[in-house]
């Protein structure tokens, strides 16, 4: 609760002649008011005044979500009986920013359906609706100490996954199999460990060329000798994710598959050494792509790494953070970031090994504990 | 491919004045293309002009997965290397739209963050956009007899996991520990009958008031006597979701329980009863809502179900389908519903059973198998 007053007091420096900002996505939302909701077509908005006490208008379901979870004490329901729940929770917005007197508020643009932001307009259209996306992502990149605690227990337990996964994988054994068992390992080892949490996990495979088809769920196929394989376990603690991702070679690989292998390892050691505060982001995927250019490999897909945290698939990325060469913003201490090198190799796939890295006051932390060298399975 | 040739001519008959129809959300762009691909901070974008060849601008990443996924030949990727991702997405949009002699354009504003549309405003200011969400999502409504086929698959999983809840839990084990079971078994099942099928699963429970705390993870907290249970399954197909709930006393419960348990089974049925093509959605809902209020309940948090399908908890929900008072929309064949009618009972939670619900010409049928009376865990 400290923690959450602390975020809105931090925010209320940020707002310049913003009478509130207001947060309509669930990342946002949940970050300033501390109550994770997902959306499931009931927008929560969390309204933080200047000087006014903040306010939560979200779905009459949530009520009790709420009160266990945010200190938050003004809260405005809506029930799926009235209306449309877009319409309900947009009209009770701008009731109380009228009620209020807010009439110059800042959006997480970004996040915020075009929709509401024209709904808005038309039931308050004397208020100004800024865009506030720069500044709640850039509070979002640096943890609070609390924030790292969740993220450690996210790795740990994505980790324990791993190693749950190098142990038990033998060649014919099913990708979806494989999946399926370490989820339920990672469920055990978290219901014993951390029984109060509310924790997700995933748990992928994808081999040979199948690697360059990002994100794809696990197939029904057996691991094949003979291929590079990248092996994806990610856990979510109270939405903070964290990946730890392996590549593995399955029984005897080619020299070509070796070599991208080589490629693999060398590249993650040599860019979590770059990981120090102070240093241009762009520096770090400098590091990773000279590594894979010495070693023949010129196309590149994707940067070396992003923010870890509050994240998902639909939102929560922050582009400040991306380890691209363009991006020249510095590593700052108490940022968390996936290290995740890789190129596209020709006829082998685009498999990486993924670590989470803190940056420290004086260089970094690895926290994930899987073994990150030449792995194998027979 | 003719199915997605398909969709693309129906919304060509919606598009009025617009010259084409621009989607920007992962839902309605996969709907149109063909092509799932999850953002991850990455906007892919679905062209349709009105009379032109369609285009899809996606990550570089994507571009294998566009060529075994959809029919469009024209695809413009872009890479993480140039600059931020929304905003090389929304350059080539513009440039595309001009190229195309594109001013008028509709797009999916419930889904588009407003900042997409300023910024394709900055760009291309003479371009006109419209919000055409309500003609995508009435597509959407109506499943074709392919994805029919893709949700029965869904729902079989589903089923298969509570199947296995019911034979498999005792009083005693940990939610999450009978949860990740459950998603290993649906696994094996998966993997030996779809093999190619991009699937994911998801269980949790929820006991006794903590059935009020909606979409919540499993807790490491065991299987406690005297409570009613919420036993949550869902399986996503190609993202086509499916969920099978069931409610289940634990070993003894009390005379309340048993008479809200009591509720649930016989609102369910009478519900069912009542999905026919033509009946307005209002009145499904205020058969669930006079079973229970004359067994005493009368706080409703939610509406009796929602159309099932192309759904996440991020996107997807379609407020026109919405099993609710004041929604008199008609059901209409090939309308795929989850019925799961639920009241608050003060003492014992909110639990419910949750049946998907194809309509068909003449009537209704339930796709999941599972039991669906008094349910018990000893």
């Amino acid at each position: 609760k400290t923690e959450i007053e602390r975020r809105q007091s931090v925010l209320r420096t940020k707002m310049e002649d913003l009478d509130a900002g207001v947060f309509l996505s669930f990342t946002n939302s949940y970050y300033i008011s501390g109550v994770p909701i997902l959306p499931w077509g009931r927008p929560t908005i969390t309204i933080i005044p200047k000087s006014n006490d903040p306010v939560i208008i979200a779905g009459k379901a949530d009520a009790q979500n709420i009160s266990s979870n945010s200190p938050i004490k003004n809260v405005i329901t809506y029930g799926d009986i009235e209306g449309p729940n877009v319409n309900e929770a947009i009209s009770h917005l701008a009731n109380e920013l009228k009620r209020l007197g807010l009439r110059k508020i800042g959006v997480d643009g970004y996040y915020t359906p075009m929709a509401y932001v024209e709904l808005l307009r038309e039931k308050y259209p004397d208020c100004r609706i800024d865009d506030i996306t720069g500044p709640i992502e850039g509070m979002r990149l640096i943890n609070s100490a609390e924030e790292i605690d969740i993220i450690r227990i996210a790795t740990e337990i994505a980790d324990y996954g791993m190693q749950t996964y190098l142990s038990q994988a033998n060649l014919g054994m099913t990708e979806i199999e494989m999946a399926g068992r370490v989820t339920l390992a990672m469920a055990k080892f978290a219901a014993s460990k951390y029984p109060d949490m509310g924790i997700t996990f995933n748990c992928y495979s994808q081999q040979g060329i199948h690697s360059l088809e990002p994100h794809a769920a696990a197939s029904g196929h057996p691991l094949t000798p003979g291929q590079l394989m990248c092996v994806v376990v990610e856990a979510s603690v109270a939405h903070y994710m964290a990946a730890v991702e392996r590549t593995v070679g399955l029984g005897d690989i080619r020299p070509d598959q070796q070599h991208y292998f080589e490629a693999v390892v060398s590249s993650l050691q040599k860019t979590i050494e770059k990981c120090t505060p102070g240093t241009p982001m762009s520096e770090v995927d400098k590091v990773a792509q000279t590594v894979f250019r010495d070693a023949g490999y010129e196309n590149f897909l994707c940067g070396t790494g992003l923010s870890r945290g509050l994240l998902n698939s639909f939102e929560g990325r922050i582009d400040k953070s991306n380890l691209r060469v363009y991006n020249n913003n510095p590593l700052r201490p108490n940022m968390v970031l996936s290290i995740e090198p890789y190129a596209i190799a020709p006829g082998v796939g685009a498999q990486r090994h993924c670590e989470m890295v803190l940056i420290t006051e004086t260089g970094n932390e690895v926290l994930s504990q899987a073994p990150n060298g030449f792995l194998r399975i027979d």
